[in-house]
């Protein structure tokens, strides 16, 4: 039904080794402009302020979930099996576009900016874009189709299991991709033997017992490459910076009729109503070549964010006692307005998460005996590790003197 | 004071890159023919019967096991200072020799066989040996040097925990190398960051904070190598084969004057007096030359057991429940003598033990306040891992019908 | 028409992640005592003497020459589509079972042996052998087909090229395996790469003109895995050790009536008329047990090269000039019988042989213009390294005082 | 003499494990904004546009050349004992800081700027900048000491050799760094025996003759990386567009006054006396944003070219015959103005240059007799490919219709 190349397009990978590209529609996808800008998205944000070489963007994180959804359906026991093409084809596109919407260091971003990042994947999907167009002209019911699976909504639900729960094709790529490129191990899992461990029983992947192992493996490396990665304190301290930043130009910007002439590149932040246009020109190019603007502008505290950022001046930090008030610590930035000096994060993750309100998400084990248990039930370790006193972590952050 | 090689002598390795020698104790100690036998002993038994590339020898992990001390001293922050050339080169030592005494397919023979390993080990080491006799040359009193770390009564505590801990060289290199060579990915950890996180205090090694995560990584490594790799239930098989096989053989050759001189390689198998001789002539190519006698002996247990070990006709097996008698289990070998054919094992492990009579087992945490606090104490993962519910594995081996 | 596995097994292997088995026969021929025997033959002879990792064995090459002749089958554009399942199976097990016939340390062996390994293979498969007998009963036809292709003599050509060629599974399976056990990188080449560039045209396997530069790299990683490893001067010295004892083995035995009851593991090595049963019992556990009785036995000679082959006291050796005489050397040996002392051996390898009067065994490419051309004719550096002067070493081996 | 830190810096690094850092200055560079502007400079310019995760930056590259300069200090035998605190401190300098000068894309940019990069390195170390200012501070000489040794002038050869020779640090990184990040194998080659194979002779670095092999392994890494990454006809079309785009702003600048207000990102690009300033400002980040400018300006062609730079429509190519002429190719561009949509680019490379007039240029070997030869006289492998008829392949770059 679905258009196939002619001959299988491959693209080099580190982590698969190849991506292989079979259907017109995918290749399409992967030309069109939206999807080109994922290379101006770093993945990890400010991660590589610590790690120097995680420079990788979201361009090869979106590649890389297809790459596992396309294998998932070549090598899960039963999986295509189950699936007509056009769901197959329907979730190999959701996990190519499900990053679209994302823009410049989200994380920060998101704290600031009105719009979700979520939303505006399922805009440029089913709005005037040039992904809307491709997939419309594949088959006028595939934007709405993909945009489903995103958006937690289509009738299979096998399909959101595959691109969204706790063993998902997005975090599995992320995990091996994002170690890949910190040059750290601890995300590394055993990938082929995952898939080889997952089967279809009754609409839904469960986990083999015997692969349990493989599961635990793989609920460790996350945890580890949380608290390794994604919660090192530097990287949150240079994240906290944009933060602020961001903060302050939004105050800035509201009393400043001339600001959007000015900024061009800044003038859309804060509009409920950016339009897709908006978002494409919204990168991290932009952002950054506005912050070389910043640097030279006449409002000091814009300018001294904007050159701590660029120069990588990063803020210090101390932890953050839970019965402690913000006015005990205001002594560390006393020569700064602490509205634009003073932060205070909280990071905390629970390596697997037992209780969910979504089915969907959970991960569910086949014993021998053909019962379908929740992991928890089964797992010695992910019990021990899920009921654990929850590791916590508040740091506040400023500038060093 | 100790002699140094010209040149420092390299050995590749793929677990280290290189295994550096610099010190000619170590490189004769490495061509003595009592270090050469350990190539005629399999690392890890018949686990080869499930992973078939793990076919390497004690000989390698030695010589991983010297470089890792050899790395340690090396990087680990204060270590080389607070020791002499003499405790220095004794630690090295004890590193390289520490499995000099391993019998083939070790944890089946030992079931069966009076001597345990780490008594020949001493033996060799003190006793008329190429290696006693390089060693007394270096120094008169380096034999017993090295055989009281070996035998946990060196006054230096440190020397004991960097080769026979928790933490310690012997580990280190079993995960990665038998990760390696399996081909599992389970075992790996980052060595690096380990040794980096070491640190001497009060003439004890302990972990700096900072790499709380690393060492948990490391002890994950352990856990999972033992469910996936050493607790394998087609190895234990196997092992249980040769515990078998080796019980009759003992009743057997009780009974029959002429054993000896019909088995010379089993001759000596059950005498508490075994000589260093002896010792040296029992490895696993004589062992696998006895069987191939066995498999056309006239008693039919030993022929059929030789048989199938050889073929690699391996047992079956099934859970055995806890509150379970042996009679609920005779069917199983039915048409056998169940003396000879029905064995139970139990395997099960603890990855990280918290209390310990001795406390140069313990891991410690150096704090970000210099408090010395112990690893379980500190670190959310090992408390709930320590803590869980023990995982046991019973099993019932029997011929398959 | 041939049955399938239930579930496709698999065997965890570090080169190719798994050994994949879908066939019956396939699994049945693994697990026959003619192919577990492969477990006792090392892959590289006495190689592990320099590089002391290389103890892996016939068995993982075995396995891992199947498995790429099945990724083959899998990923080579064109290639199952123009091969009946017949054919398909057919050189599937003509790479899985090609080694059967090795001997012990087999190139120092067969230096002495009348009975090459060639020809052991074709009978174990042809003759009465548990092999024979799984084969027979999947097709009547299957051994004689299997064994063609062994032999160079199947009608259709492609099936030796797959297994036997300048660039077949054999070779790409060892050179990656003995890279990886060796700890050596020399040996690596991409894989995958390769596979993606080859294609069947007229029943012929060429090489796209785009992926020369794999082709090119594999070429160098043979080159060099010869002079780092396969020529290494210490395992060709422990070969030469090898090949006199069995001539000094040969000679004596010739004169000693009694000496196949003493030595029934040097009873039949050379009997032309050697039966299979005599082969099975030759490997290399009943050969080292035959040294350690060698050590022991009251032949001068044989004693001494026992005791230096057990105890790793290798021969020495210098180069040998092209115009040299033996008897210009013969004082290294002054002490010795120069016929068990004295080993010269030669050592040359062509990288890529660019005439061969077999066009099967020929690499050919083919080009943008759909011309087939052979690959000399097309690569600079294939040409370069092929009129290259041939590296030779010659090497006189010599006890060392 | 020189500052150490109160404890060893480590950054985890993919490549290195670790760069490690010991010297104040060191790190102070590292902090220096032109030191973190490397950052925002691709590597391989838009080679990333081909293998899409070669993302990674010059900054890590940097860090690299400086680690292995330090591996070299550390390990090559007989190095550091030749040199004092102040040569070992200047060469670890400039290896560190050798590629301070790049601007954007350099390959591009290079063919239009009068400025070249190499140039400007020297400027950033010599004259007013954070750099020049920590290395002053360290001691008065250090900035010019660092500079001759990156303009070829110091007096100490050896220096010059480690950091820009055939068989530099700098190429040692960039061949594994480049190879890691866009996944390909070509690039590998063993480190850690090039370094063990160097020795100090005469105050020259050369090769032993053992390690001959790796040497050659290493050069044909490099030819193989030269046309398999670097010269790739996809990245070298970016290229040809990228510099048909700075022709163009060129030709547009000079005939409009307002241009350096309108676009100031570019306004300093052809001045010969561009400030240490402007050339700060100039990156990647600056680039890009102004071609989302002229993605919306009115000259056509910039539009045109921007724009697709943007939404990667990259140009096509064909192979240029020797004899051709460029009317011969008009037609591929009918549609355009030939002067900026027809690009002739010419890609050659020789792996080893046998000849050169800087002797500091060479690769020496040392024989066994003690003599040094020329590389090129001692390898076939060498000889056979540099005397190879040169591989070269010009190709002509057009719009795809």
């Amino acid at each position: 039904m679905f258009d196939r190349l002619d001959e299988q397009k491959v693209m080099r990978d580190p982590i698969h080794q190849y991506i292989h590209v079979d259907y017109k529609v995918i290749w399409d996808c992967i030309g069109a402009r939206e999807f080109q800008r994922l290379r101006r998205i770093h993945q990890l944000g400010g991660t590589f302020q610590v790690y120097h070489t995680a420079e990788h963007s979201r361009f090869g994180h979106s590649l890389g979930v297809y790459e596992i959804v396309r294998r998932m359906l070549d090598e899960v026991n039963g999986l295509s099996a189950r699936l007509t093409e056009y769901d197959q084809l329907t979730v190999l596109l959701a996990g190519l576009l499900h990053d679209l919407g994302h823009g410049p260091f989200s994380h920060s971003f998101e704290y600031i900016v009105r719009v979700k990042h979520e939303e505006m994947t399922l805009r440029i999907i089913l709005e005037d874009s040039e992904i809307n167009s491709i997939l419309s002209k594949a088959d006028k019911g595939l934007p709405a189709a993909v945009a489903a699976v995103i958006d937690h909504r289509h009738p299979n639900a096998l399909l959101e299991q595959m691109v969204s729960s706790q063993l998902d094709a997005d975090r599995m790529d992320y995990l091996l991709r994002d170690a890949y490129f910190t040059g750290t191990s601890y995300g590394e899992f055993d990938l082929e033997r995952v898939l080889r461990t997952l089967k279809v029983v009754d609409q839904q992947l469960v986990v083999k017992e015997t692969g349990i192992h493989t599961i635990e493996d793989y609920i460790m490396a996350r945890y580890h490459m949380y608290w390794q990665v994604y919660y090192h304190p530097v990287a949150r301290a240079f994240e906290a910076m944009l933060v602020l930043l961001f903060k302050r130009i939004r105050d800035v910007a509201t009393d400043d009729p001339l600001w959007n002439s000015k900024f061009p590149m800044f003038a859309r932040l804060f509009d409920s109503d950016m339009s897709l246009d908006d978002h494409f020109s919204l990168d991290e190019y932009s952002c950054m070549y506005g912050l070389y603007q910043l640097a030279k502008y006449d409002d000091p505290i814009l300018r001294d964010l904007a050159t701590r950022i660029i120069d990588r001046n990063i803020f210090g930090y101390i932890d953050v006692k839970s019965d402690a008030k913000i006015e005990d610590y205001l002594s560390y930035a006393q020569h700064y307005p602490s509205a634009y000096y003073l932060y205070i994060d909280s990071a905390n993750q629970q390596p697997y998460k037992p209780y969910s309100n979504n089915n969907k998400q959970n991960i569910y084990v086949l014993g021998a005996d053909n019962e379908i248990r929740r992991l928890i039930d089964v797992s010695n370790i992910v019990q021990a590790i899920s009921y654990a006193k929850n590791k916590e972590d508040v740091k506040l952050f400023f500038p060093k003197v």
